[in-house]
Order: C-alpha cells, then sequence, then structure tokens
C-alpha cells in the first residue's frame, strides 16, 4: 500500500454528524475507540486498498462560526461518547481541521467560491484525492425541470440565483465534479441527483454516490419488509414516528423541509413489497430528546386465514453516532473506487443510503450482497 | 400436471395448527380464502410442478378424541378467521377428513402400530405419494448417544419403552421414513434428527425436513441480526420475552419442556452474529391470549464512539395462522422433492425453520435465496 | 324505584359511537353481554336511583340514511362483538330505535327543526324524561366572541346561517337546553360550552356536561401525570401518536378539525403537572385499523442527580366499545341529577372527559374520588 | 428551625442505592444537583420542620471493602450523573462519610456486634438522632413462626445463628429498634416485618416503615390498576418482565432470592383491583444494562360487549436514581415522626412502598392523599 495524502471535505463540518466524523476520525486514530460501527472494518474489506483512517485530512464548508472541539462538546443527549476527555485527547487534530473549514454564509457562496475553496485545500494540503461529503442540513424538495437535463441548462440554473431550481447541494456537488473530486451526497437534498451532473460525473471519471443515509427507522424497515414479502403476508398498513431533537430535528421541523426527507424514508416499504399499503412517516422536533432519534413503528398486516395481526418496534438510536461511520466508509469506498477508474452512480454503495442512485434495491440483505460482491471481485 | 392423489398425515392432527391446516385446505379449495402466507404462492414458484393445494387429503394421529370441526372452533383469540361461518362451509372436507384420524394414548402405540396406520391410510386413499409432518406439542429435550448413531442401535432404542432415549416424535419419524414417506418434523421435538434416521432416510430415498417451524418472534430475529452484522453494530444483550396461551403454550409451561424451545430460539441470534452476546429467551404461558403469541424482543447494542442504544420490538401474531401455511408449503415442497428423486435432509428448506436440518445458514434473507434458487433452478 | 320512561337521544346516531350504544342497550336489556366497561355498574352506585339500562328507549338525528343494524355491523376491526349473530338477537330493539332517527342534511337543520324533533320523540314516547348526547363527528374549533356571552347575542348567531360563529353542535345544545332536556357533550365540538348557554342551563334546571369523552390515551395520561408529579419527576416532553381508521378518524384527517381534538388532548399533561413540558399529540387515519384505535406515547423525564429516562406506552383499544358505555353512564347520571334538581356544568362528571365543563381537575383518580363523593352523598 | 445533628446509618452503605444516596447528599449539599426526585422537596412539604438535605451525617456498614467514592463511580449505565467531575466535587463529604461505614462479613456480625456500631456511630458523631435505613441486598423469603410472634420467641432465633428463622435484615431491625432508632427497610427483606419487632417499636416509641421502595414497574402498576378499576374495565392477566444488570440483578437471578422481590412485586395488581388476573412478573439479569432497569408490562383487558384490547408499556428507569431521593424522603420523614412522637408501622409512607407496612393501600394517589394530607394536618 502507497502512502497517499487523502483528504474529505465535508459540506456542514460543525454538524452534529460532521463533528462525530472528526471526533471519530481522531479518535480512532489515536485508537481510544474501535471500529464498532464501520461497515468497512468487517473482515470483508479487509484485502481491500482501503485508505487508513489514520491518514485523512479534514476540511470543509460552514455558515456558522464553530470548531470541531465546541461542535462535538454540544452533541447531546448526555453520552459519555462525546465526553470532555475524549474531546480533550483529541483536540490537536480537531483544532488542525477546524482551521481547515471555509466559514461563509450561503448567500455568499457561488460555484466560483466553492471549487477555488476545494482547490485551494487540495493544493495546501498536497492532496492525493480529496472526497467531497454533504452532511448539511436538508434543503426543501426541487422539481426537475428541462434545464436540470443537460450541461447547457445547468449553466443556466447556475447564474440564476434561485435556489428553488438549483439549490445549494447541487452547486457544491457540481462545484465537485468539474474540479474531478468524488461527490457523495448523505442527505435527502438534490445533490448530484440531475441527470446533467450524473452524465458529467460519468465523462470526468467521478465517482459520485447518495442520497440520504440509512442509519435508523430506514434501515430496520429495509430488513423487515422482505421478510414480509418471504412470508407473502400482506403489510396493510405501515405507520412509522419519529422524534429528534438535534439541529436536524430543528430543520425538519420545517413542513417543506420535512417534505424531502419524509418522501425518502417513505418510498422504501413499498419499492421492497412491489404493492403500496397505507404508509404514513412522521416527523417531529422534540427539544428534550437532543440527538436520541426515537422512531416508533406499527405494522398492520393479514396472515393465512384472513388473521389480522401486527407487530411494532421503538429505535432508540444516536444519530450522529450512526452516521459518522458511514460517512468514513463512504469516503474509504469512494477513493477507492476513483483510483479504480470507475465513474458516475456508484450501484454498489445501494446500502448506505435511504434513495440509492443508480440503483432501484432497497432490501438491505441484497444490497449488502452487491457490496460483498464488489469487495471480493477486487480483493487482492 | 398429471393428475395425483396426494395425502398429508399430522401428527397432533386436532391441535390448533393441525385444525388450522384442516380448515385452511378446506377453505383455499372452495377459495373462501386467499393464499396469503403460503410462500409456495409466491410468484417464484408458479412454474413448479406443486400439488395444488385442493388436492391433499389428510389424515393423522392423535391422543385426543376430538375432530376438525370442533378443533378449529376451539381456536382461541376471538378471530373472525375461525369463525362459525367458515367452518360450517368446510365442514364437508372437515368431517371426512376427521374420520382419517387415528386416536390412540401415546403409551398403546408402538413404531409398528404406527407404520401400520401410515400404510393403511396410503392403500385406503389410494394415494400416490404421503407426507407425513410432526405437528404435535413438543417433548422435552434428548440428549444423543452412540445408540443414534446406526440402525442396529436404534433398533434396540425402538425396542425399549425409554422415552427419554427415543421419544415418540423419533419413533414416528422412523416408522415414516422406513416405509419410505418423506417426513417433515415443524417442532423442536427430535424428531428424525438422529444420524441413524438421516442415513436411513439418503439411502431410502426419502426427503426430510425440520426442526421447529420459524413462525414468529425467530422470524424477526433472523432478519433483524443480520442487520446488526451488516453494519458492524455489537449486539450487547438480546432479550425475548414470550407469552402465549394456547396447548402448545400450556405444554411449554412444563420446564423440562420449554428447554427444548427455548434452545432452539436462542442459538439464532449467536449463529448470526458470529459470537455470543448475552442472550434470553423466555416463554410463559398466560391463558387470556389463547392463540395470540406475544413476544417483547429487547436488543442493546454499541455503536461508533461506544454509544449504547436500543431497540424493542413487539409481536403480535396468531400462532396457529403463521404456522398453518408454512406447513401446507412443506408439504408440497418434500413431495415436490420425493418426485425429483431428492433424499435426505431437504437444506433449500432451511427458510422454515429455527434449526434447520443440514444447514448453518440462520439469515433469513440468505435461506430465502437458497430456495429461491432452488426454485428457479427446477423451473419448467 | 318508579317505573320511569327515559329516552336517548343520539346526536349522530348512525356513527360507529352511537350504534354501539343501541348494540349495547339492546344487548344488556337481554343479558346478552356483561356490564363490563360500565362506571354505573360498580358497586358504589348500587343504591343510587339510576334508570335500569333495560329501560332506555333510543331516538337520534343523522346526516346519512342508515340503520342500527347495518351501522353496528359496519364498526370494523373483525371484533367478535359486533357479530352478525349478536346484532341479529339485538334486531327488535335496533329496528324499532332505527325508526326514531330523523335523518337530514345538516344544512336543511336549524334551531327550530332539531326543537320539534326532540318534543316530537318525547310526545310520541309519552317520556318522563329525555337526555340528548352528541356523538357525532368533531366540527372545527370555533373562537368565542362577545355575543356568545349573552341570550341576546346568542339570538343573533341563531339567526345567522354562520356555522363558523356557532356550530351544529351549539345550535343542538341550545335547542335542547331551550327544552329542558339535558345535554352531553360527548365531542370536542363546542356545544354547550358557551357562556350563554351555560347560564340558560342554570336558569331552566338542566344539567348539561361534557366535553370530549376521555376514552384511551388521554385517560392513560390522567393517571401517568399524576404519578411523575407525586414523585417531583421532571417531565420534558410527551409525544403521543394516535393511529386510528373508523369515520371519526377520516374526519380527524381534515387538519382543521383536528385542531380540536387536540387541543382538548394536549393540555390534559401540562393542568395535572402545573408546568408545560414539550408536548406534542398527533392523529393520523389509517384504513386498515377500522375502530381499533392505537396510540404510542413516549414520555422523556429527568429524576434525581438529573439523570435523563424514557417511559412508553402502547395503547390498542376499540374506540367505539371504551366510548358506548360511558356515554350510558352520562345518561343515566345526568337524568338522575336533573330529578334531584340539578342545574349547569355537572363537576361531578369530570372523570368522563378530556375538558370537563365546570371542572379544573383531570387527574382520573380525584375526578373519580368526587363522582364518589356524590355517590356517596345522594346513596339512598 | 433548632439545629440539629442528625445521622442516617445505610446497610449496604456501599451498593448503587447507598452510593447513589451519599453522591445525592453531598452534590445537594454544593447544589450541584436540584431537588428532582425528591418527593420530600414538593410545595406541599415546606412548611414542615424536616431536616435540610445538607445536614445529614451518614455511616453504615457494609460486607464489602469499598469506598463511596469507587461505589458512586461504577454505577453503570454511563450516566453523566455518575460523571467523575461530580463525583470529584463531592470527594471531601464522600471521605468523611465513607469512614464511618464499618466492613464486616455477614458471618461475623451479629445483634451486639451491629448496635454496637450503631451506638458508637451516634455518639462520636454527637447525633441527636439516627435514622437506619436498609438498602442491602435483599435475602430469600422466610415463613414466620409462632417464634416470631413475641419478644421471648424472637431472643430464642436471635441466639441460633440460623438465618432462614431469622434473616440478617431482621436482626439489623431488631438492633436498631431496640436502641431506639427509627428503621426503614427499602428492600423486600424481612426487615422488621415481624409481629415481635413491630409491637417492640411501638412500645419503644420508634417509627418504622417498609417494605421494597416503590421505584418503577411497580410504581406504574399503582397507577394503572386503578385507572382500569375506575373505568369498569376486567383486566384478563398482566404480565411484567423487567430486565436489569447492576449487583440487584445479579443477586435476584438467584431463584429463591427472585421469590421475595417477585411476591412484592406481584400481589399489588390484585390487591388494587379486587380480584385475581393471571399475573406473571419476571426478572432477568441482564449485565449489558447496568443499572438501566427496563420492564415490559403487557396488560390484556376487556371491556364493553366483551371486547378484548390491550395495553404495553416499557419503563427504561435508572435504578439508583430512582431510589436514592425516596431513601433521603424517608429518612427525613421518619426523623421527623420520631420528634413527634409517632410509633410503629408509618402508614402515611405507604406510597413509597410495593408492601406498606401497617397499611393496606396500593393505590399510589390514595397513598399520596394520605401522605399530603398527614402533611397538611401537621404544617407549622
Amino acid at each position: 500500500m502507497t502512502h497517499r495524502r487523502v483528504g474529505l471535505w465535508l459540506i456542514g463540518a460543525f454538524g452534529s454528524v460532521g463533528s462525530s466524523v472528526a471526533l471519530g476520525l481522531a479518535a480512532l486514530k489515536r485508537k481510544h475507540v474501535d471500529t464498532t460501527g464501520l461497515v468497512t472494518a468487517l473482515p470483508e474489506f479487509s484485502r481491500l486498498d482501503l485508505d487508513p483512517v489514520s491518514e485523512f485530512i479534514l476540511g470543509g464548508s460552514e455558515i456558522r462560526h464553530d470548531d470541531f472541539v465546541n461542535a462535538a462538546s454540544a452533541v447531546g443527549g448526555g453520552m459519555p461518547a462525546y465526553s470532555k476527555s475524549l474531546i480533550e485527547s483529541c483536540r490537536h487534530d480537531l483544532d488542525e481541521w477546524s482551521a481547515n473549514v471555509r466559514v461563509m454564509a450561503a448567500k455568499d457562496r457561488n460555484f466560483d467560491s466553492f471549487q477555488h475553496e476545494l482547490r485551494d485545500f487540495y493544493r495546501r494540503q498536497q492532496l492525493d484525492q480529496l472526497v467531497v461529503i454533504n452532511v448539511a442540513s436538508t434543503e426543501p424538495p426541487v422539481e426537475l425541470q428541462a434545464d436540470h437535463n443537460d450541461l447547457v441548462g445547468l449553466q443556466k440554473l447556475v447564474q440564476s440565483d434561485d435556489l428553488q431550481l438549483l439549490p445549494a447541494s447541487s452547486r457544491y456537488a457540481y462545484a465537485a465534479i468539474d474540479a474531478s473530486f468524488p461527490y457523495v451526497n448523505f442527505t435527502p437534498s438534490l445533490g448530484a441527483s440531475i441527470p446533467a451532473l450524473l452524465a458529467l460525473a460519468t465523462s470526468k471519471d467521478v465517482p459520485v454516490a447518495g442520497s440520504d443515509g440509512k442509519t435508523g427507522e430506514t434501515l430496520v424497515k429495509s430488513v423487515l419488509a422482505p421478510m414480509f414479502a418471504a412470508r407473502n403476508l400482506k403489510v396493510l398498513s405501515w405507520v412509522g414516528h419519529n422524534i429528534l431533537g438535534n439541529r436536524d430535528g430543528k430543520v425538519l421541523s420545517d413542513p417543506s423541509i420535512r417534505k424531502s426527507k419524509v418522501r425518502s424514508k417513505d418510498h422504501v416499504v413499498a419499492d421492497i413489497l412491489g404493492y403500496q399499503p397505507q404508509s404514513l412517516t412522521t416527523i417531529e422536533y422534540v427539544d428534550s430528546l437532543d440527538d436520541w432519534k426515537t422512531a416508533w413503528d406499527h405494522v398492520h398486516f393479514r396472515g393465512f386465514l384472513g388473521v389480522p395481526m401486527r407487530m411494532q418496534f421503538t429505535w432508540e438510536g444516536c444519530d450522529s453516532a450512526l452516521a459518522a461511520p458511514l460517512v468514513i466508509d463512504l469516503a474509504r469506498l469512494v477513493l477507492l473506487a476513483q483510483r479504480r477508474g470507475e465513474a458516475g452512480p456508484m450501484k454498489h454503495l445501494a446500502a448506505f443510503f435511504k434513495t440509492p442512485l443508480g440503483a432501484e434495491e432497497h432490501d438491505l440483505t441484497r444490497q449488502m450482497a452487491m457490496l460483498m460482491e464488489y469487495a471480493h471481485s477486487i480483493s487482492q
């Protein structure tokens, strides 16, 4: 394994996911935590030329003045994981990486300024590779139009300041792909999910992946729905109610933005079952829960002889601690793919997302089979 | 598809599973119910030469005097599925089949009397094939010994009346296999899970399958445990508490018998994860619940940065309505296998069982993949 | 106990609550069901001069053409309680009572026509007393104004056709009280909760009671919230998510109407605790659940040393079977009160309501103590 | 309020409850935590002459060599409540109090040595009053015999070394009462629940209270059961499954000891309802949960028209943080009672216990009413 300098640029760096990624990488480097939660730490990936977690250099963009030490301390829910002592032990890296984060109001950013930041970070840090991952707050949904289909149209949208036609996430995605940096969208925002951008990625030999990390309730849905299908049990209704209290939750309490998230969460069950049961996914902001996302799901189904039955589950997970290792996994896998010359939507990464780019598969086990097959096929 | 006369012999015919199988077959024949809950009704099986559900002729053995009409009416929990009107509409078949059930106290049975019943039913009904399925109450666990390893030893055990060395379920299994009738064990009792019997089945060209139908809580475990594994989340403890009120539950309130069941339920998680978290499965008899088996599972796991998290689920299923269609599926698949010349443990049927004979796989999706691959490979 | 002829007029007679009241009264009369669920069947009420449940003569108003037999059959969820055989056994009464129900579109009704119906039913049936109970669908909330304060203003509102100023429930309440018939509002609609009407009831010696029957989730809240208060545990947030599939649920899926219900459900916790934790109550219509109202509540609280803890509950109740006996209880208690010369808001009935008229108390045990004290004080 | 020196002697001082009491008292003194969880901090108690929480001097007995700093640090579950920084800030008091704890193996203790310790602590610390509270591990149940009825018999039992006739908790209780120190039993062990000891307490003017602190699942039962009774809903079965991982849990995994606990938990529902539904309470030790006691309860009940319904709840509480403030409350209330000349079983303290000494009442709200009435009657 040759020594490489690799960078990870986080859009929304000082959010709870971004700061958990930073804390996690620093803590892994010092072996203060183990690799629990990292998919790429499973034995099946041991023979791949993945970048060691200790090698990543972090940078990013933000709209708020903050730093990783402070942001990690603010991740709530009273988890010892984010204890003063762990954070202090990682302060050296966290402070160094905080200095790489560019703070600018969203309205002052544009395609050029963003691309400039990326290239500048790449050059200053003498990086061999740089991956850009969006972990910023969710944007309202955007309807695709003809202008989204080709680069000429896209250029027009870039010139316009209308974020309802081309949201910030897509402008950033464009800047990254255009500069040949792989781009991953961990949020339900539009990002690179635009025909013109996907085509650009393919033509520029840039891997892209997304959208919307599958971290909790939807993860569970993606194994339970196949179970009902396998037993030919008829799902009558599937209700999911999510409550959470971090900034992500606060942003989602805006109904227009919530729409993006609910849409992304809600189609998984029907896609797996092959029919549409009544399905309702709701999200509410509950301040006291901080980062503890709690979901209650109620599944009403019919069995043999028409007997109606019920299953319920409650998922109580720390959202950032579920998301952060997947962000690190994606950085490692996408950088490897770029070195291998792969380009465009990375179908084998479907297991990581609620709305996988380039793949129709939502069944977690089948998605994992695709990923494991990929890993096996390229094992050295 | 040639017309065949096929028989299904149920050991424990008038139990709630047995009577649900009878009611279900009769109701399917009249199209009073649809095929929800039947795995073999999934499109993937449509091109297989399976016996139509309308063709089965039922017989069986019992220790209690009863009949299918009465037994089905007694399935509790107030489910309209077992309504008077449905049962009345099926009375013709149910009464005919009730007449095929041989009632005899366990102590009065032996290898010969049982084999005689099977052959007699086969001859009188002019059957082309007969499958024997054990849906009787669970027996206490039995430790295997040297005598279980070959037919000579087995013969000795048959001669002895000691049910602790060779329980009734295994005597029946021996009688069936020796007469070349396929045998399926839907319970956690010992049945055919004896080296000498498995060898006999192979040499006699008889398919066998088992043990312990995977109908509810364990079914859910077998998709959730792979999810934790796929995300590299460390399961710390997995507690399952089952409450139920049917005769199965009453029998399980005997601690020595409960042991068989708990053992069968408890190893699934560790087998899938590859390590042993603290795991506790308990079963209690709660009269008022009748056939409504309710399970609460609490999973405590650790994620990235060492954060402990929790998942809980409650499963509220009508046990017999979950089991009955799987019994019908197994009858169809095992009879097909016999016609195809397959013998010994049917590994491709692992998806149906908590402790699959001849297969180490417990992950439901992988088990289903094995079954679907089988179905695909033999589709006409 | 003198023989009396007493009538119960149900506004919204053919709804699921109304038809359950009818079925229940008829079945109680024939002793086909016992008195489980009836508060007034508790021993503490045995020495009161309550009207026997077998004596009630039913009438009512509706906007849909239907009858009690059909309406009771349509109560969903597959409950044997609403089985054909039970309903058939009660057909005689149900048909007789159906003939007493006046069907008219809401727009064709007015104060006079409604009062005429009531007087007509009273006269034809030669009743000694008649109680009017609103079990119709919930209306949108109404803001009280100066005109609601006295009869002169109320007269103006009656003349106007504006249902946003004076909804149908209040017009009906006015008509009943003006005719000296006691009025009970089992719904969150405005009904008699108007200063002018409460004053009229007092001056006319008419008992009134309401609002919004406390049948399920809120019932549980009204015993759990006092528990947290008694232990000085600080409730941080209380989230309730209700799913149901009957017509009540369908009506509530209209956001403007849902507001009435949620408002009524949501204030109970804060009123009991004496401070306002973050509190969110949501209601969703889930077709497949029919009359099975299922609620999930998540309570986040802080204990000694600042430790955050959690309690969750799931309530799965048949809404109509919970409401119907309380409607019968209220009819009996309000008629008794009228005979005793009590008038205006019946504070001792607070235990039956989410928003009790004339009482600030929400703690169920304290409410029950008020009721029991009343029962004790008037026991013969 | 005169200045008094008051002592609290904890039997089982270094257990998780004992060390939480110590940490809590020290932290309250420094105002590092607020009074959440303390019943005696409710406004209703503000005019009582209770000892300030800052005045207590701690001592106790133990079988293990340890100290409060270390014991509090070992309270698991990763709660920041037991953080290094809080514990360090309280080190001064904790160390001083640790020095007051006498460590001795159970077998080396006897009536005299225990009484000597108490008197010695009382004298050295120049105390005005001393209360003894048992927070040690649960003992196996003991059947009462004739010798338990009077002091002569009791003396015989004290002489004998047979702990099955007179367990350690009762020997300690005797020693305390005989020395005129009030005694509180926070555990299900026998303690002072012996006719001879209760009579002695009364004759010696010593208040006693117990048994078994009502901290979690049973607390919830004691408000839910009255709700079902108030609505005349028939409870068919009540199943409770408790999992926990602290030392208390480990001790309870011994079936003979578990019996004491389950007996104490199980009778509450029947006592409140006035009839015995099927009721099953189970407890399992689950290492990973540490001090997080998690309980699942499933209540099956029948409503009007015979409709069966269900309620479930999950309680996730930190056992020690629930118990500790109640221990402090009891110390304050019992010392006050002694100053007021009250003696024998303190009925007004029933709200604190699963098996209240001298009171039949299990309904929490009624128990609280008794306590509040007491507080009101003696308010200055």
